[in-house]
């Protein structure tokens, strides 16, 4: 008997001779079997501009620890991605730390001088050129210029889910399942946005892993100073209420696996402020010499392969499962990203 | 300016004259300001028989580690629940590990040396008067004594959410937004559920915290030898295909961040053996000294008060937000628990 509660199939078929591994032949391929079978044109690669490369401190052992980060494209957040380039190119990033880590919820960094009534040292003074953004920015509108930028793709998609839960409204199609958030929820070039039918506003969603941007009280949005990455179930209750500016896409459990602070909120306590994790240095990836630069790739979220990737998601019948559950949650469905070859 | 994206209204307070803090006083309670407002009947003693004492080996820093548990209550899993006060009261659990540890997925423990092909030392034996349970008992019929057993009560939350979808169906009620993986969920005495309108069966949910039983291929539904948590977005796709039994409510950080595993499906390698904390004893505990047992209650989940903090995690209106939800996802509304006085 094998305890691991999801055996991949391929561990299983180690210890079965062949004959029995024919038998065991998956009729329906895993979630991840979809992703390694596809073409090499289902592969969108990601600038150079959209990768960050967070150093932190090695760790006890003094292993390496590098977090990468994609920052979202257009039409969503571009302010604050303006920012971050600014404050990484400025090295205002260069020696802060993380100071705050809440179970199931959020890991966040930033000046751990900044604001802190205990701190005993001075907050960095910001650079120039940042710009403010308003609370409209965090839904992008589909019918604007912003969202036809990008060829008016986003209206389209915006416009086939409002036919679609039309069409379920007149009873000729099945009630889409798409959470308790929004009207729905899809995929436009690579990440996850909701929408509500009767309004053409859509939003990024707070998944897993995904990056956003501390703020003061309303109407502040966040300058970018200080980030978090969500380590728990997604905080769906901020979505539009804060800025989404990227997710994290390698390097996750150098975020998520740290010791969680004591403090109101999960921030570490000045007697636990050696649990800052220091944060050495934050640089663009296309800033780098080129032979340093690490290359990423996404599996397009409008190829056929996405699509059959994220049905297998919503009805598992890989060898494991024996009930497919009939839907997904859009954080569940998470977008395949890889390194490339150089 | 502040930081902290989730700043406490009280926190705020403190930096601010009296007559700031008036204005500032919040038109809306926070959820967890509900929860402190709950009054004392709302609090449900868990019973010291439902509860498991973990206790890991100290941390780095010789600080203790203890994990508490809550076991699921009848009708839901009483097989699997049953063999896990077995396996505690034959201290069978003593000197077992954690073996796995999965980046937003799970944590789990068991064994070291059982289905390790890498293993060097024998597996245990397995204790004597386990129960053997069927695929059937993943869920529970509503409409069958089990069930009833507890007043029919669970049947009666049943209809209701079924009665409240055919509302929604004639148009005389707003279409409830219950996720992706069931039509409705709920909450009965302290749980979280789901089910579907035309099927009696109802199931537990896989949310961040529930503890659940490693298992085999089907047929096989696990013993209890083997067990998780989840850390990391719900696996709903696990429901009805995975006994589970309990969920964490002390110590969850003991188990959210550990050391993620580089092996397949994060267990650790052989290499990393290092890294499998040892779980030293789990003891029920009711077998405890009375002085010794911890006490912990739970807000009832058929309470006004819950209800009242459900929708306040659904509609945020408490100063920091801008946009409320409108909705909620049945793990993102966590049952309250906390200490009771001994």
């Amino acid at each position: 008997m094998r305890t691991a509660f999801l055996a991949a199939a391929a561990a299983l078929a180690l210890t079965l001779p062949l004959a029995a591994q024919e038998a065991a032949k998956p009729a329906y391929p895993a979630p991840n079997e979809i992703v390694a079978a596809a073409p090499p044109a289902d592969w969108v690669a990601i600038p150079a501009e959209d990768l960050l490369v967070m150093t932190l401190a090695p760790d006890a052992k003094g292993k390496p620890r590098t977090v990468v980060i994609q920052l979202m494209p257009a039409p969503f957040s571009q302010g604050w991605v303006h920012n971050i380039r600014l404050f990484a190119r400025a090295r205002w990033y260069d020696n802060i730390s993380v100071n705050r880590v809440q179970d199931n919820y959020v890991t966040q960094w930033g000046d751990p001088n900044y604001d802190n009534p205990e701190a005993k040292g001075k907050p960095k003074p910001l650079p120039g050129g940042l710009k403010v953004m308003t609370e409209k920015e965090y839904t992008v509108d589909v019918t604007t210029s912003a969202a036809a930028g990008v060829d008016g793709a986003l209206q389209d998609e915006f416009e086939s889910l409002t036919e679609q839960r039309g069409r379920w409204r007149e009873g000729t199609d099945k009630l889409p399942r798409t959470g308790n958030y929004a009207d729905f929820d899809s995929f436009f070039e690579g990440w996850p946005f909701a929408g509500n039918e009767d309004n053409p506003d859509v939003w990024p969603t707070h998944c897993y892993g995904m990056v956003g941007v501390g703020r003061n009280y309303s109407p502040d949005t966040g300058s970018g100073a200080e980030l978090y990455t969500v380590i728990g179930h997604a905080p769906r209750h901020l979505d539009r209420n804060i800025a989404l500016v990227g997710r994290v896409i390698e390097g996750m459990q150098h975020l998520s696996s740290l010791p969680r602070g004591s403090g109101a909120l999960g921030f570490y306590t000045e007697e636990e402020a050696g649990k800052r994790t220091p944060i050495l240095t934050v640089r663009v990836a296309s800033d780098l010499p080129p032979a340093e630069q690490p290359r990423f790739e996404y599996l397009s979220t409008e190829s056929k392969t996405f699509a059959a990737y994220a049905e297998a998601i919503a009805n598992r019948r890989d060898p494991f499962f024996i009930v497919p559950a009939g839907g997904a949650d859009i954080c569940n469905i998470r977008v395949p990203v890889r390194r490339a070859a150089p």
